[in-house]
């Protein structure tokens, strides 16, 4: 990702001293600010309140948690401590549970002296393995862009995506806007749709940001607008990532997913999913009834942060005060409404069987 | 409508002077302000900047801007100034046209000293029937509550809505909150799904505050949330108001409701468009194709206005400075989705046979 020009990641990595430091994504696009994480808290906290957000990313972060909490007490205990601290931060995100798992099996069978050594090790292998599966997962996709580049020669190919599933939401290239990224670098003619993504803006404020310090054509809309937008032939296909897939295809993405799924289906316009096959939870097929959804504060309904006209931060209230709000941060989108699933082992159609078979190539 | 506990009306006239007051629409719901207005270009001001919107009540304050101009110069000319002038402030509401048709049939045949007369009487009269079309609307809509709400008879039924079709969009009663208003004082127990509406956030505005003003229970939330609600079976029934409806029953209303509607086929949720019959645009069919869509300042989409922790007014960027945003005010849901038209003379099919049924009872 290019940040004023200059290559960087999510979350970096400060061998001197064995810190990280991340974008802290609340205070996006408005301010770049890197915060340094030391401690597991702030690893947990980071997460928690979404300085780093996107399945792949938090994973990352929490593994660099794990060594911290492994470097200042190395111990049986904290091996498991730690793993149900930093698994509690949020819910719904299974490469969270996965980057922990990986992480314990690496350190348990040491000896306590050497844990420290191996999770940082072992948190930076999960660093590196990230931007290598994200950029397969766009080469991956970039084929379906290319497809619908050959239907119109003389015309920007439209993606309509939702949220920010880009290399703000994992170390780097992102999954939704991995193949982007790349068709944009091919030559390929591309415009994004950008859905601003409420309650938390991720499409206005990440998206947008990350998608203009690379120079791509992009357009922000309301996430009202999907449909309209779709029943006008302005989108020739939607791209998304997720945050856990069921072992039959069922997608938990962010609230609103679900929406653009059905719009899409009811345009015959492609939907396609973008993930590590670290974002598929094996252990379950029904997706509606068994992903825990995270609830969130309706405060993120009720207030929208932003700038003022001075250039402050500030948050502003936009309903009658004290007025209820729910606030799922997720929603499944059935597999039967997914046109493919992309991952770094390629194009998978979002069923039981052809997801078998994609198992069994990532073993 | 209640306003702190007081009977009022959106728009009210002030016989002594002869002019009207409106509660200023763009800042709710933080202040309550009524603005005075006493000119043709104060009402066509009132209705491009939205300090009144909603298709029944834009269509009111145009007929007393028509009143305004004609009392300052009752000329055959401003009988056509005037209505081309009121008729470009907004191009998708069709009750804008049918409220100044109305006022041109009644003026025209006149000599241009009773015309002013004629145009006060005549707003007044428009306003009368928009309360009384307004609350029939409600009461045929109410059988549809009553009905859901013989299957659950301990539990609340779980309304959504979209924008704000309530008393706030018209001179009264609202269209689509007017059945909520009468469910809820005749002891039915009704909990509604506000949706946000951005870019406007006419829901989070509008709606909380006149529901609140009323008592009735309420929970706001984002405009993603509709199609996860829905299939956790959280919704018994969605109701909307509408901007235009064809002769065969396509409804344009604010953009996000075509969502919506094929979120509720998909979970076999009815989906009610409510209505007065003034809305109907009988010279077509089509309504993707010949219906025109207002598109917005984007600022509307990269901006959100609000109020700070201090209580001053705020309008907040949250997005990169100098984003392109596109901003379709709304969109237009095919009738095959709709299930119900409800209007002043009772319930239809969203049919060109039923829809001229109502025609002929309208006449």
């Amino acid at each position: 990702m290019k940040i004023q020009g200059v290559p960087h990641r999510s979350i970096e990595s400060l061998a001197e001293g064995r810190t990280v430091r991340i974008l802290d994504q609340t205070l996006l696009p408005h301010h770049i600010e890197w915060k340094t994480l030391s401690t597991m808290q702030e690893a947990a906290d980071a997460i928690k309140v979404m300085r780093v957000r996107g399945a792949p990313l938090i994973g990352a972060t929490a593994a660099y948690g794990y060594f911290f909490a492994l470097r200042d007490d190395p111990s049986d205990d904290t091996v498991q401590v730690a793993y149900d601290v930093l698994h509690a931060t949020r819910p719904t995100a299974v490469n969270l549970r996965w980057a922990l798992d990986r992480m314990r099996r690496v350190v348990t069978p040491l000896p306590p002296a050497e844990r420290a050594d191996a999770a940082w090790q072992e948190a930076g292998a999960i660093c590196e393995d990230d931007v290598r599966i994200n950029h397969a997962i766009g080469e991956h996709a970039l084929s379906l862009i290319r497809t619908a580049a050959e239907k119109k020669p003389d015309a920007p190919v439209n993606i309509m995506t939702h949220c920010n599933a880009g290399a703000l939401g994992c170390v780097d290239w992102g999954t939704a806007i991995s193949p982007i990224y790349q068709a944009h670098d091919a030559g390929v003619k591309v415009h994004v749709w950008v859905s601003e993504t409420r309650p938390r803006g991720q499409g206005a404020a990440l998206t947008c940001w990350e998608l203009r310090q690379h120079g791509i054509p992009h357009t922000l809309v309301v996430d009202n607008e999907a449909g309209h937008l779709l029943q006008r032939g302005l989108v020739d296909l939607c791209v998304v990532g997720a945050d856990r897939v069921t072992a039959r295809g069922d997608v938990a993405n962010k609230i609103g997913t679900y929406l653009k799924a059905l719009a899409t289906r009811a345009h015959g316009v492609p939907f396609y999913v973008t993930l590590p096959v670290s974002t598929i939870d094996w252990t379950i097929e029904d997706g509606v009834r068994d992903i825990p959804i995270e609830q969130r504060a309706a405060r993120e309904v009720t207030h929208v942060p932003g700038v003022s006209g001075d250039g402050s931060r500030q948050e502003v209230l936009i309903t009658p005060d004290g007025t209820a709000a729910r606030n799922d941060a997720f929603d499944v989108t059935p597999a039967e409404l997914v046109t493919a699933i992309i991952t770094e082992h390629g194009i998978f159609q979002a069923t039981a069987g052809d997801l078998q078979r994609l198992a069994s190539m990532a073993k």
